[in-house]
């Protein structure tokens, strides 16, 4: 299965098309991404997964194999395969760049395109903003947590799936992570990688003292040996009877890892001992079921912990693992369409976000508007593709991660505390009007 | 990036071996995958992902591409890369049988291979055992919620990643669900494909009644139409309207689906309306925000709902998206090895389960066992790979699913209504000796 496969969709996608097909459907559409209400315990969202979603569709087209076996499973008509296979992206892409903090009911991607392409993009187009975005939304969260701190992704393993452990660690970089444990990360993303040892590489060795000698006569650099497979204090002193020994050999200790029990309370213990045996250079890294919380309330605490190792809370985004969002149609040749299902009603029309700001730049509110409605403030959805092809270079994941930071920076001090708050979204008087004048003429779509 | 590049893998794998190679540790090793505790509001797990871990040990190997990347990246040295280079599965494995039910403390998977080979599996073998697990586990609940409907998973937009989606489609499917939306599990593993129309759909035209019309003529088979774009029993009208003419075409309406608003309300209205005209053949579909509670409650309700569509809740797992698991080393050298870090102690040895049944069949207990103990009841872990090679055929995933469907059946009552229970799994005599002279031996490992 290739990576953007056009299998990688819900059948009723290509039922949809095939019927746009046969009445001939393929006037310009306007489709918008937008969360519909935020996670509990959130305040803010960071966009993320742009660049993938471009690759995606700057490729867009089904292979003759994928055509031959939708050919040889008997679900479509020759015709409409025929007209599949000539199938190209060839609209219009708007989008908040990568690491822009948003909100409910902005249009995070907006795609413009003939019906038959805005339609069929929507399962893989969703799938890769929103996982992205769960993560670097999570990830901000732990940043924010723990301001100073160096955070790395140990998260693979539980990851759902290889993609979903990749673009995690992406995710949670772009967001403010320092690095990942996943080295295919680092080959595809350039995002530094990290690691120290495992347990069993600890309880391999009839001894610990042994264990860590080899380790380090090895993989002397940036160090990292793992305390707590018995007991962590023993541990910490094992390293304070090693490092001297090391020192002489020109190895140099960077840092020990605590992986169980109290941290905060563990991580005191062992700094004494470091810092009784003149290590205090030695660094100490955490981890084992850290989550934004856990960061908290070790920040809080001012446990000597310089950096931390996040796993599944992380890359399975445990405390909100999915975002209320959907992709819906807004405009549909020339006219406004708005869905009016319970609970589900949608906001008409092709639409912008504006930004105002605070004078202490701090976020002061957001206005949803119209495209052609005049409104003050920072739009935040910019060009990314036109005629199918992008229409600027995307920044590069630095500088996305450099966006994210600063986008970071304006928000309101309680959102940056994390406690239970948000940002203004207005919606704009031009759309409410258009939702009416819709309401009122009776005239369903 | 191949589906299982050995680049899929945390660093410290790759440091360990290293090291592991410099000093020739490579006698046989037995690593065990177990979940140390129960996600709240589980009782039970439903084993998955085997015969995607065995693709994987089957194929392992680094390719010359990636080999040259490792090179390239200065990260190890020349020596150890040859080493490498050579480097495939040699070992044996032993599991639970895909669909089959689990607990915690009790091995599923079980590695024996020389010590670098059981080790540099470790973060790809959790991560497809962990995932599928996840989801089998979540559906298998589902299934249990309503007995008798017909489940159809509608989540890959939001599962995280391709690979997630897919896999969720097919770990779903083992747990009892009957069908798919997403094309390319029809295509990867036969799963039943399913799907009706989105909104966007109804959306585009100008009214309801004909955008029906033409879906049902291009896509006449297992016609399903979305009725709640607007409101849900106006949409149920127009298709009491619709149908007869649609019959004199020879066309059908096997089903209608509802997707907002209070479902079991809006079903029993729909249900009246189409009884009334006639239409007691047409089956309601629900989709929208399903979880295993809400099935629960519709199920005790009776609404006149035939099957529904699951998305989120299901491919993320929404309530419980990972598993407190770990793949432990338990015996290295012919020696058993204990983790003992607070907290996450594991029990020594290369291990089996037990399991007796209740004269009505159900489960009555597990017994986790030493492997040459000596204990009555049907052992789990089966043998999967000798030599590298597989040793026997896996089951079919239909056989699986039958399998899955199986085990559900002799779960104990309590856990079949989705009670706060358990089944009561024993650690043998054999192991705490084990544990316990281990502990006194002093010797830490």
């Amino acid at each position: 299965m290739r990576e953007n496969s056009l299998l990688l969709t819900d059948l009723y996608q290509l039922s949809m098309l095939e019927a746009y097909a046969a009445y001939d459907m393929d006037e310009s559409a306007t489709f918008e991404l937008f969360v519909r209400k935020l996670p509990a315990r959130r305040g803010f969202l960071l966009a993320a997964g742009l660049e993938q979603l471009v690759a995606f569709l700057e490729q867009l087209r089904y292979s003759e194999e994928e055509l031959s076996w939708l050919r040889g499973s008997g679900m479509f008509s020759d015709a409409f395969l025929g007209r599949l296979a000539d199938l190209r992206f060839t609209g219009d892409l708007d989008a908040m760049p990568e690491g822009t903090v948003f909100f409910p009911d902005e249009p995070v991607v907006r795609v413009t395109a003939p019906l038959p392409q805005a339609q069929l993009v929507e399962t893989r187009l969703l799938n890769l903003i929103h996982f992205q975005t769960v993560i670097a939304s999570t990830a901000a969260r732990m940043v924010l947590a723990a301001p100073g701190k160096q955070l790395a992704d140990f998260g693979l393993r539980r990851a759902h799936g290889a993609e979903a452990g990749l673009l995690a660690a992406r995710a949670s970089y772009l967001a403010g992570f320092s690095g990942t444990a996943t080295l295919a990360a680092n080959r595809e993303f350039g995002i530094p990688v990290v690691g120290t040892m495992a347990h069993s590489f600890v309880q391999a060795h009839d001894d610990e003292e042994t264990a860590f000698e080899r380790f380090a006569r090895v993989r002397p650099k940036a160090l990292t040996l793992l305390i707590d497979t018995y007991d962590t204090e023993n541990g910490a002193r094992i390293v304070a009877r090693l490092a001297p020994r090391l020192a002489r050999e020109g190895i140099t200790v960077s840092a020990v890892r605590l992986d169980s029990g109290d941290l905060a309370a563990h991580a005191r213990a062992v700094r004494a001992i470091l810092d009784q045996a003149g290590l205090r250079d030695v660094r100490i890294f955490a981890s084992g079921g850290l989550d934004d919380r856990a960061l908290l309330s070790l920040s809080a605490d001012g446990a000597p912990i310089d950096g931390f190792g996040i796993g599944t809370s992380l890359t399975t985004a445990s405390d909100a693992p999915a975002l209320d969002c959907a992709y819906k149609l807004q405009e549909y040749a020339g006219r406004p369409r708005r869905k009016k299902s319970e609970g589900k009603a949608t906001w008409p029309g092709r639409k912008q976000v504006y930004r105002r700001h605070a004078p202490d730049g701090t976020i002061a509110d957001d206005m949803v508007a119209l495209v052609d409605e005049p409104e003050g403030g920072e739009p935040l959805l910019r060009p990314v593709m036109r005629g199918g092809r992008r229409c600027t270079a995307l920044p590069s994941l630095a500088a996305a991660r450099a966006h994210a930071a600063a986008s970071l920076l304006q928000l309101p001090e309680p959102l940056r505390r994390l406690e239970a708050a948000t940002v203004p979204v207005r919606i704009s008087q031009g759309i409410r009007s258009l939702a009416d004048e819709m309401d009122r003429s009776g005239r369903i779509p």
